[in-house]
């Protein structure tokens, strides 16, 4: 069996900085000092009227390209998840692969999966790079601003547009993909939703996005921990050997919630929510990205995505010097 | 290597029939029936007002369970593949894993795709058995007819609503796998595009789908018939080895050239558009589905996709007793 690595990523964000304060977003400056210290977001990036998902994630791809020494006629498979796509037909990823002029024996897919993507998309894309070899970019983008409605103050301070953009491989090198799980939960499908989003009219509810917050906090309490088990018990390890938990940065409170039960140290969970915000399946990749150059060969990370669906899921990779770790595996 | 086999193929489609008539549509008789002599697509199922994709989705589904042994709880995998989802977030395989309360185990992803959509969604379902072993379903499921015009009577005459349900599995039987490509070249995005159906908004194009008839005739008559030497060269295969080929149910027309431009006999290409129309991701399912009584063992199948995107790609696939065929592969 062929290893998959993660060697680099790119991103991009919206190009407009709204703040969670009084000025931007109206109410009082003591309510929002008290809201801003407990999710731990102080201002997001946005994307702007004329700035789409495709746009955030032809940057960020572009980004990538350009700091590595990937050529576009070796990409062999291009996946774009996203919930907010330009149009519903065609999907994201072909106007991607047409902007990039990619070649034409490309596996092009998109997904749609909200903050467990990095963990679904890197499913899809490490089955793919096993079956066929070679490089592979998978782009996490979304714009959930444009679905929230913007009376809709407790979700609209939580939310950030943005793209990453990481390119996997089966040369050795970066982040080795060691492990990963994914779960779902459809009957929480109302938990997390866009009214009038998409074709379904029937409801009666005001458009944008409707989150159940206590129902998905207490979900991702219980099922998180859960699969954390789930991704380190096969291979006897413990979380204390974990260097670094990255997990879906939802907010601070939750993920500091999280941290508190598994008794994680602050080392072990970096965060980067402040200035970003919930930046749904781009959260992980653009942590990650932050993050890659503290890391030692050895360390093993932990990637836990939790939310839409519902839906939740590990990856569990290894850092490994450049060139240095020979395949493993059957 | 594990194989992969399609056993067994559930189906629904839209509850209202819609004739390609002057009584339905206006213009003249005489119009029509030289239209419809062409096209060869005399009615089609449209979903009604109440009526949306997931709900073909789950009729297809669970038909097809109805139909096979498959317990619920030996669902390890669930694709949805549409591009007329009920919502843009989350995703109708959520919905669907909710409704049928299939095992939180289990892979479930949502893909946006057209026309290639079988072949693409075959290739994720593959990669994910050989990989993890058990059964998966793949549903294509579309209601295009929520996004087309009801003045615009070219393209509204050509597509029908239709959901198909495809159980896949490890365990021998039924149709094996053998191989699968897909190409794409997404310079030609706007070639059939649904202006105004997610979160683009700044062409100034009236909302709905558009369709460049011609061009997408010219992409498919070029590009079908190299996909089908790619798909037989490396199994040293030849066009009159195949027992059928299954092309996408694009439009009698369509489909009539492929195969005249291959010297494909008629019993060949079998079609069945006629009262069913383009149901863009279904129709190679639903065409299987019908097709898969008359196949004997060891006779090839190639089902063709293209379309949308664009996206273009083959599976190859091989009729097996029941239980009948060992392992093959590395």
């Amino acid at each position: 069996m062929r290893e998959v690595y993660i060697h680099d990523i790119g991103s991009a964000v919206g190009g407009t900085t709204e703040y969670n304060d009084a000025a931007t977003l109206g109410q009082s400056e003591a309510d929002w000092q008290r809201l801003t210290d407990k999710i731990g977001i102080r201002s997001r990036s946005i994307a702007g009227p004329g700035q789409y998902t495709s746009d955030l994630a032809r940057a960020a791809t572009e980004a990538l390209i350009s700091r590595t020494s990937v050529h576009r006629d070796a990409i062999g498979t291009l996946v774009v998840c996203t919930q907010t796509p330009d149009h519903l037909i065609p999907g994201v990823a072909s106007r991607l692969h047409g902007q990039l002029s990619l070649p034409q024996d490309c596996f092009v897919l998109d997904i749609n999966q909200g903050c467990t993507g990095f963990v679904l998309g890197t499913q899809v894309m490490v089955n793919w790079l096993r079956a066929s070899g070679g490089n592979g970019i998978l782009v996490n983008a979304d714009t959930y601003s444009k679905l929230i409605r913007r009376d809709d103050l407790t979700t609209r301070a939580l939310f950030g547009d943005a793209a990453a953009a990481t390119l996997y491989s089966t040369r050795p090198g970066g982040l080795r993909i060691v492990d990963s799980h994914s779960f779902a939960d459809g009957t929480g499908y109302n938990a997390f939703i866009a009214h009038g989003s998409a074709l379904r009219s029937d409801t009666g509810a005001p458009s944008g996005i409707c989150m159940d917050g206590p129902g998905i906090f207490n979900f991702a309490l219980r099922r998180v921990p859960e699969s954390i088990s789930a991704a380190l018990d096969p291979h006897g390890l413990q979380l204390q050997q974990l260097r670094m938990v990255l997990f879906h940065q939802a907010n601070s409170y939750m993920v500091g919630q999280l941290a508190r039960k598994l008794k994680l140290t602050p080392e072990q969970v970096p965060q980067n929510c402040e200035n970003l915000g919930n930046t749904v399946s781009a959260s992980i990749p653009l942590l990650l990205m932050e993050q890659m150059p503290m890391l030692q060969p050895g360390d093993f990370v932990l990637a836990v995505g939790f939310g839409v669906g519902l839906s939740w899921g590990t990856v569990l990779l290894e850092y490994s010097e450049e060139g240095s770790l020979p395949p493993r595996g059957a």
